[in-house]
């Protein structure tokens, strides 16, 4: 991994655990075990250019995740609860430190940083598209697509807020159960 | 109201606004049009006990309005969806500057603070516990009554952040309206 891809990577791991405020150059500095240097020099604009790019970063992978299990399964509803039972597992596993990669950032800063909020909305928006695709696959019509891959996105959001402050996943598995029944209604 | 109590609302509209690592104390005494020492005095345990005196303050206040809100229409579904429509309202005419007013404190403590990531918990759970009673009541049996209102909490919180962060209330709105569905099919 280049320097630049490793700054980029400490930085998506320090503010899914503890947020943008949290975290200080001087600490993705340290933990990235870059050149003091190298931080101005591949963002030149600061901390909020760095996580502009660790937020396009991690909403890229999360996006390939999205994109490859929901083709993996052809039922909607089960590809949707698969996939929340997929996550649940990966926050549990880490000991509720990782999940909801740009929650925390997306909310301390969409009052505050008109290009983070940006960002996020894209993000955001992006994974909503998805879904949104997946349900009209369905034969599910547009308008209830639209709300229902809100509904998803939005859930899963909560749903792994809920279950980092209660150190257990099963509010979140419980999420994925009761959405695959509401989209397992069809059209 | 009393010094105190200007010190705590102030610390709850700064944190729901940008959350707990971007709000100082001199911020929140400067808002609160405090004399300097009286933080120290009224919370000698700083930031961290002021945060918890916040968080259990708006907590309660958000408890009593989901308590007054569902005991106001009978019908659980449709109890729901116009809690959720207020809320959207509420978020909108803040210009998006309010809403989850614990959310970003609950992510950026879930993982490095364990006394405000328990009362974040506490708070969730007696929010899911109205939801939970209220589904109860309308013969949803009991397994399905809990993850309905785990669903309901997650979903409003996550709507929430899509809201605020696309700066429509458009996700909030939708979300409540396929929530209604899902609880109107009963037990």
């Amino acid at each position: 991994m280049s320097a630049r891809d490793q700054i980029i990577a400490t930085t998506c791991t320090l503010m899914e655990l503890q947020g943008y405020h949290a975290t200080g150059l001087n600490q993705i500095v340290k933990e990235s075990g870059s050149p003091k240097g190298s931080l101005y020099y591949y963002f030149p604009g600061g901390k909020e250019e760095l996580t502009e790019e660790a937020l396009h970063s991690v909403g890229k992978a999360v996006y390939e995740r999205i994109k490859l299990n929901l083709a993996a399964t052809s039922d909607a509803a089960a590809a949707v609860r698969e996939f929340i039972a997929m996550i649940a597992d990966q926050v549990e596993s880490s000991g509720f430190r990782a999940g909801g990669p740009i929650t925390t950032v997306a909310m301390e800063t969409a009052s505050t940083s008109e290009r983070l909020r940006a960002v996020c909305r894209e993000i955001y928006s992006g994974w909503v598209a998805l879904f949104e695709a997946k349900f009209r696959e369905a034969r599910i019509q547009a308008e209830r697509a639209r709300a229902l891959a809100n509904l998803t996105i939005a859930a899963i959001e909560g749903g792994i807020i809920l279950s980092r402050t209660a150190q257990s996943a099963n509010a979140l598995r419980q999420v994925g159960e009761q959405l695959a029944v509401l989209i397992g209604l069809g059209s």
